[in-house]
């Protein structure tokens, strides 16, 4: 059996972590959680493991330095650089494209959070079979709560190991959200693939035939410079940039889905960060990343890369000193912290 | 008539307004309300009035320099340098000394806020008028709300302009204060007093003689250096400290208050502060000194002497950034700031 090649894809701006995620070092690249960044345990997940072939990293000019130097000494791993950020599906499919056509790609976000690595690599290996039937296969992550910022998937008909998709859904309102959590049939959408290359290129040339041509003539007209791919710019920019969902996997016949429950966040913000630092909290919930003198405070989240934060009475806040910056936020607040002046214009 | 004596207490810590108040430049000396410090409010008060003579300010040998500087140039003015702090008794009986056995000297708080000088100078004429009967006066603060931070004052016989003091309370709980503040017997005790300088230092000696004397002897013992008194250590430091309050006022047959709704804060909390510079509020209620971006946010106060503040979806929360330092308290919390261990072990 051929291994499943690792497609890592290192795009993501994530402000919503700002003052700590910045333009410079955004959030892949950061040890949130542990010693680890979010990339490193990205490339972890799939490494180590003879069912996994060397990882294809995509990323932008501005961070290749940074996934190089996070990569490390990983024997045959690429890292293709994309010329302007256009999405998923561009991304996706420059790595398709340098993949022989029957490999197995899984796409893999690098600033997401997966707490079970084991129930992650069954999932992979169940969408694995089902890619290699020709699915184009999204991981359905078991959805905990009423989540309105993500896009959730339907349950189908039963596949082996998985459903096939019987409807995308954008991100929904919360009544909506809770009807969905009760009827136990949506999953979330996390961004999570598995297809075969050549299967995967033919449905974008079907779906996207312009994107596709450009993707075509950008790689035809690259050049490798060691483990780094440059593909060719003038007809990458031109490119209508989208994601792969709305390119292809809302348009295909073959679009199926594997379900996952293995602790996966997307440390979408301050306040997702410190879920998932929950088991890392003390008695009253309180989470430390710093100094701190925490009086009568719960639920609160402190990261300081420098200053003695102190605090008192506080419930369920989110206190964030990184640079010349401090952000104090409320969780409901911490989806508008992108928004902030000096997250936008950094 | 002869002029009014203003004595000028600069003894106070002010930690519950720490990280901006501390021990080298605490509360008296900060510029919190406006562009002048609370010391120079406190010596504008009684400044430019004939009916004031120049102040006499006691403070300690570390906060010297800071009152020469805030000072300026006042003809006349006499700064006594405490040997210890040992509390309000002995500094006012220093100042006492150092006066005319005639003299009226109106004892003033050097960290207060008073929002209506005019209302201030009425009530010290009264208080004077009275000191002169060789009455004791203690300002009666209109209070307007059930604050469990104050002592009381209780009101007895009507005098001239004032009653006699029936009862001192100390710091009562929200039911008494509530209690108090609907009978509108009750004033808080704020602290500013009026004596006749001999009269006070007679009736030290009859209820705290070994203070009395050990101030006589500090006195005799001490030199002058130009505007600065020093008192003679050696007696100085063997008193045993105390307040006005319990030294004199609780124990003398000839108490007496002055009403005075003068929009009076001893700023004795972030809280306070808020509450004291209302009228520079945004029409969320939010108070910024120094710059901040807020979102969703109501009746927060910030003051950052230079980090960029971001927030969102706070209420009622008060924000300070001062040297290395990040303080963030609930309203309700702000009376604990004092006790966080950055603000006792500075």
């Amino acid at each position: 059996m051929t291994a499943i090649h690792p497609v890592i894809l290192c795009g993501g701006s994530g402000t919503r972590l700002w003052p700590v995620s910045r333009k410079a070092t955004p959030k892949p690249f950061l040890p949130l959680l542990s010693e680890e960044t979010l990339f490193e345990q990205a490339l972890r997940r799939v490494a180590q493991d003879d069912r996994f072939a060397a990882p294809i990293v995509v990323a932008g000019a501005a961070h290749a330095d940074l996934v190089m130097a996070q990569l490390g000494d990983v024997p045959g791993a690429r890292l293709v650089i994309e010329p302007a950020a256009k999405n998923t599906a561009p991304a996706i499919a420059l790595a398709a494209a340098l993949l022989p056509r029957d490999a197995v790609m899984l796409v893999c976000p690098s600033d997401h959070h997966i707490a079970n690595n084991t129930a992650f690599r069954a999932a992979a290996m169940t969408a694995t079979a089902l890619a290699r039937e020709d699915y184009l296969v999204s991981f359905g992550i078991a959805a905990d709560r009423p989540e309105t910022g993500y896009g959730y998937l339907r349950c189908g008909e039963p596949l082996a190991g998985g459903f096939a998709i019987r409807e995308f859904v954008e991100k929904p309102d919360r009544i909506r959200a809770e009807a969905y959590l009760a009827s136990g049939e949506y999953s979330w959408n996390g961004g999570i693939f598995a297809f075969r290359s050549g299967h995967l290129l033919d449905q974008l040339a079907a779906f996207r035939p312009e994107m596709a041509r450009l993707v075509a003539e950008s790689v035809a007209g690259g050049h490798s410079d060691g483990a780094r791919f440059y593909p060719a710019a003038e007809p990458f920019v031109q490119i209508a940039g989208d994601s792969i969902d709305y390119a292809v996997m809302e348009n295909t016949s073959r679009a199926a889905m594997v379900p996952a429950d293995m602790g996966w966040s997307d440390i979408g913000s301050w306040a997702a960060l410190a879920d998932a630092l929950a088991d890392q909290a003390d008695a009253d919930g309180n989470i430390v990343r710093g100094q701190a003198d925490l009086a009568h405070c719960s639920n609160v989240l402190v990261v300081s890369d420098g200053p003695r934060i102190s605090a008192v009475g506080l419930e369920g806040i989110c206190i964030v000193v990184s640079g010349e910056d401090v952000l104090i936020t409320t969780r409901d607040g911490a989806q508008a912290v992108g928004k902030l002046p000096r997250a936008v214009n950094q």
